[in-house]
């Protein structure tokens, strides 16, 4: 019987199945190993992609003093890519300290204390969040760049790439990170081909270019020393995701460190190279912003025209930028699992979902980037300021916790270690000063206020914990539990089936029960109860009914008043059994069972009382008073109350 | 001890009390008896201010042949005055044949049958929803005609009006209906001034005009037959209304049908000359429909001027139509809690709310007519073709009840009354045809697809209920309850005090107890199971525990899976307490309870399980082990677990 009932449940869990995949056993949980050329679209796509919005950001800031400007994008590229060389060399020593991974949260928590690292962890939430955001908007921006007709649906195809990624990953992506292989070397070659025929063809520079410059005739601004902090601070956001190796040293084949330490320098050449190229191509074509163009869009335009060349790099752009939007949900599960098995998120995000994702994490992290992506209108440029100060605070951590680190080790060569560290420390903590400074009042400020809030939040969970766990005396032995027999209040509202169910179930608790219900006063002088205490008699179920009259509309309050001066009478412990009908379609539901809403919902804060509840299964009473079927043979349930 | 820990709640309820008042006793319900000065603005609003839209819509129609056609204005509403005449004289044989109210639906329900009715019925839901969403957004137009400026705010300042008297109702309205007496006679007074000045001031009509002409200069169509009928028919939609008097009968003072019967006719008066003489008006000043001015606003501007009696009037106006709104919320609430009764709408449209209303219906009302009043964004134009049909529907179906009404009864003069509803069923019925064949494309398919609607809704609510009623034996003597006794299963996470106070509620059932946890199979070889053992055992609470093993994340599939094999293989009852932790904020219950949330969702479609939840709150607790405070002082509950 339970099986006939139940299949549209059954049916709506098949096609949740094919959704999200069956269930895994923790045993299936494959622990994929990769070697750094798979380190590279599993890891690096957050960093790599960076070069689709890092020299843009450099150009839109200069564009403000002119066309006379623009050549600056390449020394001040040079600088970043003197930036990357320090964090690739000092990430590489993350990795030999931290082989067993964990990322600024880890190491701040190992070297600077509790507050420190919750610091770390909440500036990696934030850098975490914006990182998805920021990659599936730059990516439904080639996309919009090569298509410009799609331009009005950006937001919706950017909430779309995100509930794809969401998806893959509350699936648990597996092997399926082999899969990014081909985009990834697709948009590698794509980018050289395209700086390297810039740099040989002659023609390229004459291409038309679809949209009107965005760039002003007359100089607004001249070229000040803040106005390259600025552009520098902007072009930073190229430097994004080059933690995201040392984080992910377990995911490595053995020797672990050694290959993760090659995937690293594999990174930073090949990101060197790319930002080298690009912006030495943007220099001598003199690229400023276009409407509806991305300035890498100009560039590949310009070196390849617009042919089919260069929808297929536009398209592999688009592809990996959003594969880039993976890094996170990687990362920011795993961060919230950690925080929460340290009592400082719900431990909800520490529990595996069915596919042994941490499930509630890839939610909360689809459901902050989604709300952040409706926010910005899926603009890019918006996100690029708040972006980068959260990498950049993790950045200056983790490289400081590693200062602390070889200090205490003093293990061979700490002293060049530790200043290898202690300089990436310093060049981030300058770079993430200056992201504070030239960019506070252009949206920065959103990530000041955020990091101390998801502290804030952080203590007050740990010590809500805290004292739960006093309360509860977790971990001492509790006094020996003692039964005291049970008072059991059965609300009806007639005689009925269901009231028989309710208080065969009642009686089987062993106590005393009562049967409750309540009438309204009549307005003559007659007996509003009559009538159900005639019922009842007729009846005669050997249970008392208690008729509480009532001149208000509420049924409950009386009950509830009613319950809570037995609960202070009685030594016993007062149950409430609420009958509740089970229909077969849940809208049904809405057509009765108020008594159990609102009566549940008013002893919701009582401790005093457990609320219980029968249910009766419509279908299965149906069942049971067919003729032909004889009550025996169906399960147990209809045969109980007969 | 539930003092302290339900000062939030109070604080909640009291200032819920102070917004809707506070509960209020059966008895205390006034009879408001009413006199027929009073009837006026208590149920005849409606009917009122149709002057505010009925002219209007006449004028839009026959605008579009042009200025020449302007004139018709008047014998269209010369025809309109005939038809409210037949209504008047209808409606005062309805009320002498039902004194005791009840309006289309009850009179068709008697005299036309079940189905008849329930059309009725649906009209008049229908009918009733239009009429609040057209008068709010009247009389918002109106206020918008003063004062241009608040054009652009039409659908909030609709909303706020809507939830002001949505509040109103909730709270009963009570005697405040006298209150309605001031601005119904401020209303009236200023609508005869108006026509009276206009008919003798000689400059009136050279006054200027705000907003530009919206007729075209060039005839776009020629007066057709199709085209006065169409004016007829939108014209129609000022005897809307008319029919609240004889639904409200028992709200009279005796004799009521005697009084009924003569506000019926101050009404049929004070409206007939109303718009006799605002159509005369319109004719001879060539109104035809502006930008940002209602019709009824360029005759007071030219009649008064543009002065503060046209803005007091306007104010007026303004406040009266929102109050007509007011007729539907007296009227639906009490027609759903009647369908309720006959079982064809949920039951709790039959219950009352703290202060005595039928809160449910209006409820429903305000967030029907609230998302009408979104959905056309607040302009009553789009809603009048709607409108009209559901009112004219309940005139004809009420009409022809009568007609079988007197041929049944056959009293005294019964030919003469037949004839006389017969003549109104009839006028009333091609009025209805008009509009559906006129304003069919116009939106009025929206009637013709709502009103069956409504009906398949109602047929499939009782026959639910028959179901119901058939099944669980309602009305006749169920068997007498039997006790089977209970086993419990108490799922726990781990040796705590909440474990404790669980065990010792489930020994208080008299039944076996076998509490449950589920661990995950561990990847070595060692048992996952080894420590909650070790502390069960150190414990020894006398109850024996189930360790389940897992190699899937769920942890309540297992628990699922034992409980539904128990349920198979026991004889006994089975009941799973869920231990719940209390907190003292509500929204600390995110950071625990997962067991409880996930585990009673699972078993919500299981009947041969009684689920229950014994709850500890965390404040009671920390009493109870506070040191100074010795047990037995304290309330029941906590010395329970001791």
């Amino acid at each position: 019987m339970p099986d006939r009932r139940l299949r549209p449940r059954r049916a709506l869990a098949l096609s949740w199945q094919l959704l999200f995949g069956r269930p895994l056993r923790r045993s299936e949980l494959a622990k994929e190993q990769i070697t750094p050329f798979e380190g590279l679209p599993a890891l690096s796509l957050d960093a790599l992609t960076s070069v689709a919005y890092g020299p843009e950001a450099i150009i839109v800031v200069l564009a403000v003093a002119g066309v006379g400007a623009l050549h600056l994008v390449f020394p001040i590229t040079l600088v970043i890519i003197g930036l990357l060389a320090i964090l690739v060399v000092s990430y590489r020593q993350v990795i030999d300290a931290y082989p067993g991974g964990g990322g600024a949260y880890a190491v701040s928590r190992a070297n600077l204390g509790t507050r420190v690292s919750l610091i770390a962890g909440a500036a990696l939430i934030v850098d975490y969040t914006l990182t998805v955001a920021v990659s599936i908007a730059a990516g439904v921006g080639a996309l919009v760049s090569a298509f410009p007709s799609l331009s009005s649906a950006t937001v919706p195809i950017c909430l779309g790439i995100l509930a794809l990624i969401t998806l893959a990953n509350l699936r648990g992506l597996g092997d399926t990170a082999r899969a990014f292989l081909l985009p990834t070397f697709l948009f590698i070659v794509g980018i050289y081909v395209v700086i390297v025929v810039g740099l040989i063809h002659p023609l390229a520079r004459h291409a038309p270019q679809p949209g009107h410059s965005l760039i002003s005739s007359h100089t607004v601004e001249t070229v000040s020393i803040l106005l390259l902090l600025k552009a520098f601070s902007a072009g930073c956001s190229a430097l994004t995701g080059v933690e995201a190796i040392a984080n992910g040293v377990p995911l490595f084949k053995e020797p672990r460190a050694v290959r993760a330490k090659r995937t690293e320098v594999l990174l930073g050449v090949i990101l060197g190279t790319m930002l080298l190229g690009l912006s030495w191509l943007a220099k001598i074509w003199k690229i400023g912003p276009r409407s509806g163009q991305t300035v890498l869009s100009q560039i590949i335009g310009i070196s390849l025209g617009r042919h089919w060349a260069y929808f297929v790099i536009s398209f592999a752009i688009t592809i990996v930028l959003a594969l880039a939007a993976n890094t996170s949900f990687g990362g920011l599960p795993v961060l919230a699992s950690l925080l929460a098995d340290d009592q400082y998120l719900p431990h909800v995000f520490s529990l595996r979902g069915d596919r042994q994702t941490f499930a509630n994490g890839i939610w909360a992290l689809a459901v902050l980037s989604g709300a952040l992506l409706v926010a910005v209108n899926g603009v890019t440029q918006r996100l690029i300021p708040l972006f980068a100060i959260g990498v950049f605070t993790g950045f200056t951590f983790a490289q400081a916790g590693l200062v602390v680190h070889w200090f205490r080790q003093k293990s061979a060569g700490w002293r060049r270690r530790a200043a290898i560290n202690a300089l990436g420390a310093a060049t981030t903590a300058v770079a993430t000063l200056i992201f504070l400074i030239t960019k506070f009042t252009g949206g920065a400020w959103v990530v000041v206020v955020a990091v101390p809030a998801f502290v804030v939040l952080f203590m007050r969970v740990r010590a809500y914990y805290e004292r739960v766990r006093k309360v509860l005396n977790l971990g001492g032995v509790p006094d020996r539990p003692i039964p005291h027999g049970v008072f059991v209040i059965v609300p009806v509202v007639g005689v009925s089936r269901l009231t028989e169910r309710a208080l065969s179930e009642a009686l089987s608790f062993g106590g005393e029960v009562l049967a409750v219900t309540v009438v309204a006063e009549a307005n003559e002088n007659e007996d509003p109860g009559a009538e159900i205490r005639r019922q009842w008699d007729a009846w005669n179920p050997g249970v008392e009914l208690q008729v509480l009259t009532t001149d208000y509309a509420s049924v409950v309050h009386p009950m509830v008043g009613m319950i809570a001066e037995l609960c202070d009478r009685r030594r016993e412990n007062v149950v409430v059994l609420i009958p509740v009908i089970l229909p077969d379609k849940s809208r049904f539901a809405l057509l009765h069972n108020h008594l159990d809403f609102v009566l549940s919902n008013a002893l919701r804060h009582r401790d005093d009382v457990v609320v219980a509840r029968v249910r009766l299964s419509l279908s299965t009473l149906e069942e049971e008073a067919a003729p032909d079927k004889p009550a025996a043979t169906t399960a147990k349930t209809p045969s109980r109350g007969n």
